[in-house]
């Protein structure tokens, strides 16, 4: 594992954007992009493609651009991507029935490994491969080195099934219930609400 | 239909975090709530709030705080919530599918209005009450004064169905394709890659 120098909580959370331009190009093939076509791509400013870039170290060619490869690579060593991460899912109704079969994750090297439920009626089907577990069960992650998961559930389960989760180990959550979480500074959480994300638009319209 | 100062899109896209949580305490009849107490909620700090509300004008009180059920109906009008704005839905498969039921819209004043599809095995079956329609009628909106799209479609379709889209009047669209859009400037996007997402958390781990 490289140690690279603090780098800013925005710069990491645009990282993951250019991880999967660098991926996406690397598939079709191309060798270099400049910081001009990928800023156009991500409708960022070059300058701070560059200097979100530098944290990484002093890799671009000036009139060359990045290399695609070795670019994608640096950065999923950086977002810890490089090994596989393992994510529980927790919620198999409609939204985490979408989740668990959701292509992109794989892109990341996400891999969720266990599914949860409350509803006698799911627990023990199959989804994505996986039986759904009882949500009674969730503890039992902390054998299993799972740090991250993912919450699809009613807002109103949503603190209780995080706190179990923060005792069994989960350092990371997405929580996708429209409410917010109270955790522990050291555990990290990306909200979604999908509603509120519409929310900006119409001021636009 | 009031007129404000421009504000900017990092406080706009900040506001539907504070319309959710005002509306929420207005459901429990909270009548006021300080920027201090409404920080500790969102994770945000109170002069950002306070600043960030002051757009709106002077109608916080000190040492009493935001009065909240006023502060929504501001925010809601701010943001062009205080109308239902309707909103097509392209793509009926798993994930569609869970947006049509997601009961948070609502909030906000959405309003699903048509869905959309390909798969002949999905047209004529109804989702959330609405008979999903061909994907080719998408041009149809525009009689209907649908001005929102939601995509949740493979990305592959998606820079075609938005094209259709903007052409038949979209402004804005809440695209959940993992993949970049091009739209014309006057057009409004926010994408939201789940896996994406995810990706800053390891990261943290």
């Amino acid at each position: 594992m490289l140690k690279y120098r603090k780098i800013p909580d925005e710069t990491i959370r645009r990282m993951p954007r250019y991880l999967r331009a660098f991926s996406l190009l690397g598939q079709k093939d191309q060798v270099f992009i400049s910081s001009q076509q990928l800023a156009d791509q991500l409708h960022l400013n070059p300058p701070q493609i560059r200097k979100d870039l530098s944290y990484f170290g002093d890799f671009g060619t000036r009139g060359v651009g990045y290399p695609v490869t070795a670019t994608a690579q640096k950065i999923r060593e950086i977002l810890k991507l490089d090994v596989a991460q393992k994510a529980a899912l927790i919620g198999a109704g409609q939204l985490g029935t979408a989740i668990a079969a959701y292509p992109g994750f794989s892109l990341f090297g996400f891999n969720i490994a266990a599914i949860f439920d409350n509803s006698p009626a799911k627990i023990g089907k199959k989804i994505a491969g996986l039986s759904i577990q009882d949500v009674t069960l969730l503890s039992t992650i902390k054998d299993q080195n799972i740090h991250l998961a993912i919450l699809a559930i009613p807002a109103d389960a949503a603190q209780a099934c995080a706190d179990i989760l923060i005792q069994s180990g989960v350092k990371g959550m997405l929580n996708l219930s429209p409410c917010w979480l109270k955790v522990p500074r050291r555990v990290k959480v990306v909200s979604i609400d999908l509603a509120m994300e519409l929310g900006t638009l119409p001021y636009y319209l």
